[in-house]
């Protein structure tokens, strides 16, 4: 299978460069092809601007979803954005690997999903119309691909539990996970992460690895996240879950599918 | 009072650049003053990497946290993030005028706070030991100013409500809110927020003008949002909300103070 590796830390010999490495060489012994987009060595234009457009439809104004979509759809974007493009379209699995940074991914990898993620690619893809807002969040062009992602923290795991102070990882990720992996269709794996990662001993390091490894293993096995389909029948024509499902969270958990909720729609029908 | 806006977007002339000048008048009109950093304007560095430490501890790895303690500490930051800080330090309050762009905001701010949230200024302040994990989460070197997220939003309110299929905004701002402008002290008001922002007409436009000029006049009296203090006694020695705490919600809104529970310690005592 293919697995790219999307990147981003300013030091190559970082725990997140090794976790890289590691993952690189893991899933080629395992027969994986796999590429790397390692944003900081590829000196990755963080801000989405007037640049990322050529050819412009309105040089007075810009409008970057308008311009977006024209440069996909008439081919003028720039060789830099198609190129990730193409590794998206050819990944059969994307893993992100970077540190967290003030709860969110660096700003270098924001950037990337700002410029990479065009309209008409990985969003305003599908009927917009009645109650269908478009092809995502469980649909879209991305779909049958898995994602994964791979974190360090430098605080420590009971703050990120359910009742910890940084808000629990599952929460704390949601624009992420949610709101960017499984927008354009990506089925999202639970997140691997090392906390405390500044204070790694060579024997955390093997068990990191150890974990990690069986994580690569079950990349293309293991159960995604049970997040809600979009168009599968739970949310009504607002896009608000339906009454009565959730099982009584009222946090962002009750997006996912709840034991004893009835199923959703096959894929395809809204 | 003192006012800074820090502002992120390509286009001047875009809604987010005239709530900016709206902003900026209104303050001004009432007697404040008032700073702007227009970072699409300043060709603001996104990208945290080596170069922003003319001066290295260690040359040959980076390790940026370290690196960022030794340049605040030591006056060797360069000019332009001195600058940046210090408009922090000025102001009474600080305003975040941005697009919401793939559930957070645009990457050159979030650049910008990794950048200018040095170690020792935003994060690695106070002491950290025994069940004190630093001065944060309601103290900090913030303590004292307001923040106000001003953010315009292309889908419907509905979808960020609690059971909207984006999660609720009050979810979804988390990282920003509560682990950014929370973190170093700042007391945060609820989010000036403009839904369906690529429909626009006069009429709305002048409704929402209405309501964002109540919302600068009550810039310094409103409530802010009720974040529970790391160190106000309702979290134990882990950093996990005490049993009986949070008024049964089970996600993110644990974290705010709940009608009929305990006070939480004075300031400043843990």
């Amino acid at each position: 299978m293919n697995v790219f590796i999307l990147y981003a830390h300013p030091e190559p010999q970082s725990l997140n460069g090794s976790l890289k490495d590691f993952a690189v060489a893991t899933l080629t012994d395992l027969g994986h092809s796999v590429a790397v987009s390692d944003l900081y060595a590829m000196g990755w234009k963080a801000t989405a601007d007037g640049d990322d457009f050529p050819v412009r439809q309105n040089p007075d104004r810009l409008h970057y979803p308008r311009e977006s979509a024209s440069a996909y759809t008439g081919g003028t974007q720039p060789a830099a954005i198609t190129a990730e493009q193409n590794k998206l379209l050819w990944a059969d699995a994307v893993i992100l690997q970077f540190p967290l940074w003030w709860y969110s991914m660096p700003a270098i990898m924001k950037g990337w999903f700002e410029r990479v993620y065009a309209y008409g690619f990985a969003y305003g893809v599908g009927e917009h119309g009645g109650e269908r807002w478009g092809d995502r969040f469980g649909e879209g062009t991305l779909l049958g691909r898995r994602a994964l992602v791979s974190t360090t923290i430098g605080g420590r795991e009971p703050q990120y539990t359910r009742g910890g102070v940084n808000g629990s990882l599952f929460d704390v990720l949601w624009p992420i996970q949610h709101g960017t992996l499984y927008y354009p269709g990506m089925a999202v794996l639970d997140p691997f992460v090392v906390y405390r990662a500044d204070s790694l001993t060579p024997e955390r390091w093997h068990a990191i690895t150890d974990q990690y490894r069986t994580r690569l293993e079950t990349l293309f096995t293991a159960d995604p996240i049970p997040f809600r389909r979009q168009n599968g029948g739970h949310y009504d024509g607002q896009q608000v879950l339906k009454d009565g499902l959730g099982g009584g969270e009222t946090g962002l958990r009750m997006h996912l599918l709840q034991p004893g909720e009835p199923p959703e729609h096959p894929l395809g029908r809204s």
